[in-house]
């Protein structure tokens, strides 16, 4: 398996487009993408575990009882939620896309992402969908990046390429993220596609067991939005055997898909609302994995580690502390902390207890823009990951004043 | 029943005092205190929940075992955690205040705030303690205050007069807050008095019942310190019948308590570490007072929420998000927000579904320096009550580098 470039894309049969449509203010930001395979493909979701939903979400998931789907249609600027016809423009968005790509509305994943309890006027869409159907390119997937960002800085995407049954497959993806995203629960806006075949009900156990170790152990900010949702699209065009059960292909696409998604949680975690750093935050040592999660989880979402982190200030009681009311049973006296980075490595807690570290040594390991929180429990062999970043002057004033 | 002046001091046969001792580098900053009953008193306490417990907690639970004390012993700038030999400090800190009051060692309480994993130095406190013991008034009870202080900018006290049994009685309280604060757990310090006669049993029923509503319904950042701890003494001064049921003394009493516990969270809220404003959110309507108090705590946690009440941003969709992530069940079309304040009432959410409103009159509202959140759920008849601040610049500024 290697890394190689692009996103979306990457795999055989795929285009994708994004373009400036009028929902948003700013004429320079992309606010309309359009994701679409050659041929129908297997298609898998999870979404936001929110009670507040999404109008787009209902849709999409009703679409996708089939287990079938052909392009992605997603707007940002307007999350098309907590309005009162909110359905319906979301499946005028899909009659529009279809009727452009000569599919039919079922067919069409639809996603909406920015602010809530405005109605999203459809007219902006239907206007521009027939210039955005003609610009779908096989190296559209910078361009669909760039449409469904809202407060992100940079456009993300990764992408590798596998072999399945002497085939060479390619899978890809694009995210977007900033605030709101929280472990646990469904994440951002996550487009994959893979030219791999493979059947409706495995390419859905790829996912959803996937998110569970990636997706859902990102934290910007603890908020869980309304409009969340991960997608991965197969159109077999790679021809290899499908996979339709738990065989050694189905683990190299686990491995591949996972190569995907820790590199998006990476990306989406790195450009956080506001951050200056990405932290990794790696628990070993557990007794059960869920163990392992859940202080992986509580470290990486505490306010007052992220601050500290944003100060390089080792203040390593604030780990210690999010350990502490993590909901874990742990046993701290057994706990050692390290905070790591390409600077070095700083040990700071031995057993539960403060132990003499040079903070000269200490600031210099966390001024580096990756940060590592390694965790030891000292009570098993388990281990997880989780991703976030500092908390910054700058969330502060992106979501001050977030709609104006 | 009505408020008084005065805090820890307010109840008869009770003195207090603070110094600044030399834990902390800056001399203008007091770093011990000591508060006195007359005699024995009644003694109940709650504790953080955190699993990290600070060595002063251990301590007190031990000595609060008999249900009787008769004075506690705080340090600010330390929080005597993680530490070794933390224990050992602490059951040293009662020795010393114990010889000094002229009491047993198994009478005091003691409690420590501040750095985590730091030796704390028993020697300051030493030295200190004869001074302290003399400074000893029954005016005292704002030096006492300002001695518990980290990053608090204000000194927080309370008090009440009521009446039991013909006997006038009164109830006070200091307190300290600021960052690592969250509901669930038991919070922040707390140190209250009172003259009224209740038994030991009545009095943690009493203060285990109010902290429920009170000090676990307060949110500064969602961390749980290691070392929180609400205390409440009742040395029977006043010579009312004791209580020792749940009577309609007791009631009144409940009272009394809530009165001051309420305006002691009213007054950590709005000094939460960087905080501009003050939030208060009531949830109405709830089938169960547990939906309330989800509803309300998820709302007051939300960092996209607190940083828009700092920008004065009336961004609605977070508080219909943040419901949509309690836990709680709830039927968000039957939802109902409000934004209230010193400057009028913005109705923005009927049914789940935005309405309009005009941004000029909700900045207005906003921009005052308390807020109310006002949630309706239209299913039921209970309600609760939340605490909590805005996301400001100056909470990460004063996180980013606490230790220097």
């Amino acid at each position: 398996m290697k890394i190689i470039e692009g996103g979306v894309c990457a795999a055989k049969g795929f285009r994708a487009a994004g373009i400036h449509c009028g929902i948003r203010k700013n004429r320079e930001k992309r606010d309309l993408s359009l994701i679409v395979s050659d041929c129908d493909a297997a298609a898998a979701a999870v979404y936001t575990t929110n009670l507040v939903q999404g109008a787009p979400l209902a849709v999409t998931r009703r679409h996708l009882k089939s287990g079938k789907a052909r392009a992605i249609v997603c707007n940002s600027g307007n999350a098309n939620t907590c309005n009162k016809d909110g359905e319906e423009v979301a499946e005028e968005m899909c009659v529009i896309a279809a009727q452009a790509l000569g599919t039919e509305p079922e067919r069409m994943i639809v996603a909406s992402t920015g602010v809530i309890g405005q109605r999203l006027s459809v007219e902006p869409i239907r206007n521009a969908m027939p210039l955005l159907a003609s610009l779908l390119r096989t190296d559209g997937s910078a361009l669909a990046a760039e449409g469904i960002m809202t407060t992100d800085t940079v456009m993300k995407e990764a992408a590798v390429e596998f072999t399945l049954g002497g085939k060479t497959c390619r899978l890809g993806g694009i995210a977007k993220g900033s605030g709101m995203i929280h472990p646990n629960m469904a994440t951002m806006l996550v487009f994959m596609t893979t030219d791999a075949a493979i059947s409706p009900g495995m390419l859905q156990k790829a996912l959803s067991g996937d998110v569970r170790k990636t997706f859902n152990r990102l934290s910007i900010d603890g908020d869980t939005s309304t409009n969340d949702m991960a997608v991965l699209l197969a159109n077999g065009c790679a021809g290899n055997p499908t996979i339709d059960s738990d065989n050694a292909d189905f683990a190299e696409f686990m491995k591949a898909l996972n190569t995907v998604t820790v590199h998006l949680c990476r990306l989406i975690a790195g450009d956080g609302e506001g951050a200056t750093k990405l932290l990794e935050c790696t628990v070993r040592g557990a007794k059960t994995e869920e163990t392992a999660a859940k202080v992986a989880k509580s470290v990486i979402c505490s306010s007052l580690l992220k601050a500290a982190m944003f100060g390089a200030d080792a203040n390593w009681g604030r780990v210690l502390c999010a350990i502490g009311y993590s909901g874990a049973d742990v046993d701290v006296s057994r706990v050692d902390v390290d905070f790591h980075s390409a600077a070095g490595t700083v040990c700071v807690c031995r057993g539960g207890c403060g132990i003499d570290f040079s903070e000269e040594e200490a600031k210099k390991v966390l001024s580096e823009k990756e940060i590592d929180i390694l965790i030891s429990l000292g009570e098993g062999e388990k281990s997880a990951t989780s991703w976030g970043c500092d908390l910054t002057y700058d969330y502060v004033k992106i979501n001050g004043d977030y709609r104006t």
